[in-house]
């Protein structure tokens, strides 16, 4: 079989040295590398070396310049797996490491501050290089912890104001006002926002943008249609839901701060025999895995999940290779994804 | 305040001692052990002790009698987390290992074998006391190397036949049973099969499941309406459906191996006009989360995932605290959920 050709006159790149090779770019990348070499069978070791004489491959001369003591591995802490939204997240990090010759480790924090500390110092413990977090409140001594350890930390899908620890997240107040902006372009001027907890840059983001956006197109807000969850999940939601419905206020719409509290909602209205969108209209916020599958199909916000875990990786690959490491926060943008769950006020 | 009392007579448990002293277990359980204390906040170390003290709380006497070396962390291998099965098993290894001291660091490895090697070598590295794994395939050199390396080793979700290594599963072939049974009584006699991938225990074990229950009950079987997965993803459901519609032979049910294979029969139908339950009843198999929510509700069976992976904890501590370390296999029991995917065949 004739090696595939790199194409012309781009510079020779590691995913190249694989694909000819025949090998996993992380098994590439670890048989370029004289501290990793020996992880790899000899045999297929041989093959990616002469791989990479063939298309002139180079690695990185700034991580090459690098005296190393590595593990290779990253850890990364996720407060909720059953939450669907952090498969995705995971999966663009573990891509995007790999590819750099390193492994991920998972810990399920369970949102539980404890859990959380006991995992940080059995990662810190097995000697990770760097900490991908989600796991992060706004006030949060643990990071500082992490930082005076000297571990390099990048925070995902969550940031930290005034903090100088680097961020991926999607812009999650831009994603806010989008949901609610379709609301009130429906008509909708009654709208409950249920917000998700305040200590949490998702929560508190988000309900900044709802604030943000009533008060721009001039709709009076009652505070008595905002509530704050606990919790990001669907049980919340139908509490607060059902919260906001014993008070008696009118309110046509909903603008739930994620997916999970949306089907909240509609459990609680499926409880009380409540038409949705007739009645309410409900706006999710993640576009999860089946959002579409859901009665009604739920409007939502989608936010490039993957994404997001790719440019967290990224962010650690630049701190593990020795570039720039100021913080940075990157933010990816939402879209609205308008499905069954939002329709105009009954007139 | 009272300290709270522990029931009359009974043994104190570490639960007791984390109760009293308001922490957690995992805190107890490293503040109890010298060896850990150093991990634990002193006034928390010293509040720990004091509650041990006052119900007499004797750590289990084989694990205190151990000389250990331990890292207290279990290493994890989950195929793919974007399956919605695993986080729930994950949630119930956690818990379980958690009550005794220890962490767990989860691997996601994407169903790629490249990547379970890289991901286990990474865990050997960190020395993780053992590894619990959902990614055994009946062929597997992987486990070998592990076993060969003094690891102790505990299989979830999935089993190999004739291989010394303890597992916790569902009762796979039980459950297909069941759902064939159920098919039948429904009147269905042309009764098509989406086999999983048969070089996982639970593709194989399904399938044998489903071939004995049409024999047993006298029903021909059709070898073009048996159709085999490379994995359990709602894209190769939908594949495989179509392939079997396009056979043009004649069948009024489909037995899934599993809720994401049955989803993609649900997109096929979608696709191509067909009623499910008028035309076509499918029976799915996990009851993943949302399967009550799809369009029709997915008739399935039930597998307990949380006690799966709690069952699994626990193999996974009798090694590791010296008990019996024979092979067992922890087989938890399936039941049928009928929802509106499933009716008598039309007439």
């Amino acid at each position: 079989m004739a090696a595939p050709k790199t194409r012309a006159g781009a510079r020779a790149t590691l995913r190249d040295v694989a694909r000819i090779a025949g090998v996993h770019p992380a098994t590439a990348s670890r048989a370029l590398n004289e501290e990793t070499r020996a992880l790899v069978n000899e045999e297929t070791a041989q093959r990616v070396l002469r791989a990479a004489e063939e298309v002139g491959y180079r690695p990185n001369p700034i991580a090459r310049g690098l005296k190393t003591n590595r593990s290779y591995t990253v850890g990364v802490l996720i407060p909720d797996l059953t939450n669907p939204l952090f498969p995705p997240i995971l999966r663009g990090i573990e891509d995007r490491l790999e590819v750099d010759g390193y492994t991920s480790l998972i810990a399920n924090t369970d949102n539980d501050p404890e859990r959380e500390l006991l995992d940080t110092q059995a990662m810190r413990a097995r000697q990770v290089d760097g900490i991908i977090t989600a796991t992060a409140r706004r006030q949060h001594g643990l990071l500082d912890q992490v930082l005076a350890a000297g571990l390099h930390l990048v925070l995902v899908n969550r940031w930290l104001p005034g903090m100088p620890i680097s961020s991926a997240t999607a812009d999650d107040r831009k994603g806010q006002r989008l949901a609610v902006q379709h609301l009130i372009e429906l008509g909708h001027r009654k709208i409950a926002h249920l917000a998700g907890p305040l200590d949490y840059s998702t929560g508190f983001d988000r309900h900044q943008g709802f604030l943000e956006t009533m008060r721009e197109a001039g709709v009076e807000r009652d505070p008595e249609l905002v509530v704050v969850s606990e919790a990001f999940t669907e049980a919340e939601g139908a509490r607060l839901c059902g919260k906001l419905l014993d008070r008696g206020r009118e309110f046509t719409a909903i603008a739930a701060a994620n997916d999970l509290l949306a089907l909240g909602c509609l459990d609680a209205f499926a409880e009380r025999g409540i038409d949705c969108p007739g009645r309410v209209s409900v706006v999710g916020f993640n576009d999860m895995p089946f959002a579409a599958r859901f009665q009604p199909p739920l409007t939502t916000i989608r936010i490039p999940h993957y994404e997001i875990g790719t440019a967290a990786a990224e962010l650690m690959l630049e701190r593990l290779q020795g570039g720039d490491d100021s913080p940075r926060h990157v933010r990816l943008d939402p879209t609205l994804v308008v499905r069954g769950s939002t329709a105009p006020p009954a007139s």
